[in-house]
């Protein structure tokens, strides 16, 4: 079987294998084969300090589990690990041999090794689920005793991401309880990101979910490290906002330890981005201490004040012109800059224009260096921004009761760019101090400005709609174009209702744009939440084709009304005879005013000329405007060879590209036309479209880049202040 | 060499042969060979009663003419044609031979045949000009001789086709103005359709163009047959209305045989469609007696009064009632029914409402059946039609000066659909009587449109261009997309000169659409004969890319400016970064309200306010609506097989399609908008688009296509009457 060189060896090894051996042979009926007796030997050389009953469970050979040798060693724990046989046989994950040493060996459960392990914590490390089952049948000793690490076999099992273990031992009623190194057994598997063994905590007992481990105070959530890990338990409930013992929130967690995605993930599902936390600092102050711009940006642009004060008395702003780093310091500040944040501290009298001269207080911990003056900032942007920035809501509700004018709000097409809206009308909302749905008497919407229309309507606030909409990018726009309707349609379903109707709320008005496209010409069809005006002119083709009637607002359904103006051709299919309204109008102004002009005519017609109110005020946003790129050359020629072919379908798609893009601008003569009008008539036209310094697609998911487009809005609101400003004293007159 | 049965024949032979033989085989130097032996005896043998120097020509034995039994015959007219051997030798296009016998034979010049012609007759026969030329030199005496047909040389060259023939006959100063059976040779170049002839002689005598044919009076362009016969006269400055002795134009002419090519290439070059002809028919009375729907159609496009009154005192009208056949009957008077034509005699007396109790009177020649009445026609109907039908130009230039408000013309684009609002402005001229050019101040035009109002600034007629608009179509759309544009600018460079500019003419203010594509997203860009309103807001994009500024009017070309607007991509190259202005405002009247909101606004901040002019009334005219038609399936979806991948193929052309179609309509929300901007303002709007009954394109070349477009034309402008009358008293008022 082998051989060994020195002869004193060969004699050690004689004498312990014919200690060893007898049991084996003595249980067997038959010859021991060779192959069974080389393990045999192998292993009884490699593990000299088992005894024959461990050799015999790693051997598994039942036959000798009679053997009296073997029973008088079943609970031997003379070996290294100081294991027994039984904890091998769990390891093993041999259930049978398992068996064999309960009944005819009666071994004891509870042995625990010098690791302090049971043989609940060996099966654990095994990979049979079904011996952890049977000795959980067998024993309840074990079952939620800490090793010398203080780990229970379920923090084991939650460590080591053995999510089948994590339901057996749950079945088998293991405690959640138990305090290890790292809290309890839900912390265990979200430090170690095993989601699978989190979710099977919190499936089979849902206020794992909430659990805060008992040294930290922390939830689940704060111990997320990834954004899949965030977002499991999001979805599934946790409360995004739970503070740990120190006062921090998971968002404080996650900017600390610069886990961007986790940010996002925590912003999207409505973590407040302004929580004052330990020192009361926000996430902010904690994003300007680690010099990340794109977690301030996403901080900002979800909400959070640049001119929070900490314990100290320190601003966000404050604390990046503390930065010793001079191009990170200049550059944080730069873009606070942008927004009109200022580094000194607030509260200090500040002297208009002598802002530099100041002296900043000297700080307990450190001593500062001198804040950095924005010579291009003026204390009453700061006064405006902050005032703008902060919200100060007054539900209003019958405001527009008392109104002697309409306004009109009308927002572009742009699939994920309508969160350039949402936050376009977030400081609209803020400045005003009143929700949107109370601002106006008609919105329109194309596309994704049809959706927003509609949570307008549905009174759901823009900052859960932005937070919506940056969960949902990554559902809908999954694979490759044309995307599956499924997910949005889902989605469309959830936000609305399955059975909501368009008249289902009558205020304010809402018109969404789509194309009917079961006829040539394509016509505009609007999906209304009111009766259409009706028509007196002529119609516009004499012997019409045998087409159906739209359905009639009563009867249309809400979210099969937003998917029908939102069918952009090639990114989804269209819905049905609708496609995507921006083909005729992707900026829908136009065609709201005249609609609302052929509504009021109606009405006059009707003799309720009394109930006409004029248009005062139209708003009208964008989703932001691509960079201005010079093309060229847009040709189709004549081609002479295979190269001028090649070159003609280039030509064909750029002119392709073209043409859509003529057709869908929802800036240029769209625009124009509609200021020309609005000054005509003596409406108030505001035209707020940020410029977006890349060109970004109706379907980007990254959220980084959609961050900076949120961001350049910012920027975009801050510079069009005064513009802000006239609009909302606009649109509280009486 | 041959055989003969009867051994009578035999014998006669011999002895024919034994008499003709001798001069062959005496006058060579060599024994004859077999060949030429073969070809004389054949010859003797098939004209018996030619002489041996009639047989020597036809061989070309030159050696022979020296032997004097040749020479004698060298006048011999002894056979039965009665030709010498010179005739023979012009018809073999002989010219050795030719000089041979003129010099050694001393052969007569002038010798006529049986049928009385001469060497120049046989000549032209022949296929060698270098004989006729050789003839000319050395006689003159046949040269202008008549054959007992009453044909000279030239004409008989003339009715062969034979072009170089003519050149040569024209070149010895043969004569033009001999009377032949059909006229002079140039009337006999016509008759025979051969246009090769007819250019020769008036290339060489221009006023053969013009020359009547002593019998009918007609001139050549009577005599045309085809339309490519007539055109080339046309193009060559023939009067396109002379008159026959019996009074007949052309256009008569051709319509009495049913030549509708020739009357189209006759309309389109000017003719007049109501000239009074024999018994003072128009060829709209012709066209009725010959049932020819099409004819009728076309004549009345072009301006053909359907009540004008024949010698008989009978309309074309009355004369389609007259037709025998009851169904070409009904057609042709339910055709005039639809333009609002009576088929009453007009001057008799007429009392409202019992027209059909009225009993015609009769014709002098013939029995007439019951005139038809047609019930749905009133007798206001008639007088307006007549009315607006009879051109009563007032050519006011000052009206304009004294207008306190604006008016706006709007053309859109559509090819060689710009056909159809030449006609609408031709019935707004004619009801008016006043040129459009004097009703308007502003003319805004896309593509056609925008050629059409740089027509009307430059005081080109309507009448003019459709003419023009339907020769150039077969210019400028031949061969395949995209099209050469090189006719299209040399047709531009023709009708506006090459060097003229923008601002050459003032008034009325003209702006034509552009699309620039030089950069993306591509501009609106207007081409005017005025300065742009200067801008005060802020421009579209912060950071523009490096593009050229546009050319200022005052240096803009006029004709680069049409050709800019009417770039149709894959119709014609683009015109360097310009391409059709169709493109953003197929329908450009919301762009011109913009713009002169604009300009209005820049002389208010300039402080010119008193020189602004309201707008008080705009007219948007169409190409022509196509007929709606249902579309199955506009989609775009993912190929799951070789199958499906052709269908997506063939459902991405449908959605290029749909998109260009939303992309260019003219109608639908461009009229929508503009309709309800109007009144909101109160300006007076008029959409007058031709609802057309089949699809059109911009490239279609078909006359008959075409004529019936203008024909749906006429036929709107009827059926909207009251709308055309109230639009022309407002356009009149001061």
């Amino acid at each position: 079987l082998f051989q060994l060189e020195p002869e004193a060896d060969a004699l050690m090894n004689f004498q312990h294998y014919s200690s060893q051996l007898p049991p084996f042979y003595e249980s067997s009926l038959q010859v021991l084969q060779v192959e069974v007796l080389q393990q045999l030997t192998d292993l009884i050389r490699s593990h000299p300090s088992w005894s024959v009953t461990h050799v015999a469970v790693e051997l598994g050979v039942r036959e000798c589990f009679h053997h009296s040798r073997i029973i008088s060693y079943a609970n031997s724990t003379e070996n290294e690990e100081g294991c027994t046989p039984l904890h091998l046989a769990c390891r093993k994950g041999d259930g049978e041999t398992l068996v064999e040493l309960v009944q005819y060996c009666h071994v004891q459960m509870d042995v625990t090794d010098n690791n302090g392990e049971t043989a609940f914590h060996y099966a654990v490390q095994g990979d049979n689920p079904q011996v952890l089952q049977l000795l959980g049948k067998n024993a309840s000793g074990g079952l939620n005793q800490v090793n010398n690490q203080g780990l229970t076999p379920l923090h084991l099992a939650c460590q080591m991401g053995k999510q089948e273990m994590v339901r057996v031992l749950l079945l088998c009623n293991a405690r959640c309880n138990i305090l290890g190194p790292s809290g309890y057994p839900i912390h265990a598997a979200m430090k170690f990101s095993h989601k699978g063994c989190a979710e099977m905590i919190i499936s089979m007992d849902c206020n794992q979910i909430h659990s805060k481990d008992p040294r930290y105070g922390a939830s689940p959530l704060h111990w997320a490290k990834t954004a899949e890990m965030a977002r499991m338990l999001l979805k599934r409930g946790c409360d995004v906002n739970s503070t740990s013992s120190a006062g921090n929130t998971a968002l404080h967690v996650a900017v600390m330890r610069n886990r961007f995605e986790c940010v996002m993930v925590l912003l999207t599902y409505g973590a407040n981005a302004d929580a004052r936390g330990e020192h009361g600092n926000t996430p902010l102050h904690l994003a300007m201490s680690k010099d990340n711009i794109e977690m301030v940006k996403a901080l900002i642009v979800f909400g959070a004040e640049v001119d929070t004060q900490n314990d100290f008395g320190e601003t966000p702003a404050f604390i990046a012109s503390k930065i010793s780093k001079l191009v990170t310091r200049k550059a944080l500040l730069a873009l606070l800059g942008t927004v009109g944040a200022d580094p000194l501290i607030p509260g200090m009298p500040v002297e208009q224009g002598s802002a530099s001269a100041l002296q900043p207080p000297i700080s307990p911990e450190r001593a500062q260096p001198l804040p950095i003056n924005l010579s291009n900032l003026e204390l009453q942007d700061i006064r405006y921004i902050s005032r703008a920035r902060k919200p100060a809501f007054i539900l209003s509700s019958l405001r527009d009761e008392k109104r002697s004018h309409d306004h009109l709000l009308c927002l572009d097409g742009g699939g994920v760019k309508g969160l350039v809206i949402i936050q376009l009308l977030i400081a609209i909302e803020k400045a005003s101090g009143i929700a949107t749905k109370d601002l106006f008497d008609w919105v329109a919407g194309t596309s994704t400005g049809g959706i927003l229309a509609l949570a307008i309507l549905h009174s759901k606030s823009m900052a859960y709609m932005r937070g919506v909409y940056f969960r949902m990018k990554d559902e809908v726009f999954r694979g490759s174009r044309p995307y599956e309707s499924g997910p949005l349609e889902e989605f469309l379903k959830r936000e609305f209702g399955e059975h909501t109707k368009m008249t289902d709320i009558k205020k304010p008005k809402v018109m969404l744009t789509g194309t009917l496209s079961d006829r040539q010409p394509a016509e505009l069809h609007l999906f209304r939440n009111y009766d259409a005006p009706e028509c007196v002119r002529e119609p516009r083709f004499s012997q019409n084709a045998n087409l159906k009637p739209p359905t009639h607002p009563t009867e249309q359904l809400v979210w099969r009304a937003a998917r029908s103006s939102g069918a952009a051709p090639t990114y989804f299919r269209p819905n049905g005879r609708f496609l995507d309204g921006g083909l005729l109008a992707n900026n829908p102004t136009l065609d709201a005013m005249t609609e609302i002009h052929e509504y009021n005519q109606d009405l006059i017609r009707k003799g309720q000329g009394h109930k006409v109110k004029k248009l005062s005020v139209i708003v009208s946003l964008g989703t932001g405007k691509s960079p201005q790129v010079p093309v060229t050359c847009v040709d189709v020629f004549r081609p002479s060879n295979p190269w001028e072919l090649a070159k003609t379908v280039f030509g064909a798609k750029e002119l392709g590209k073209m043409v859509v893009d003529c057709c869908t601008d929802p800036d240029g003569r769209a625009v124009d036309r509609a200021r020309a009008w609005c000054e005509m008539v003596g409406i108030q036209y505001f035209r707020l479209n940020p410029q977006l310094g890349t060109d970004i697609m109706l379907d980007e998911v990254s959220d980084a880049v959609l961050v900076n487009a949120l961001w350049e809005t910012e920027v975009y609101v801050y510079e069009h202040r005064e513009q802000f400003q006239r609009l909302i004293q606009l649109l509280l007159e009486p």
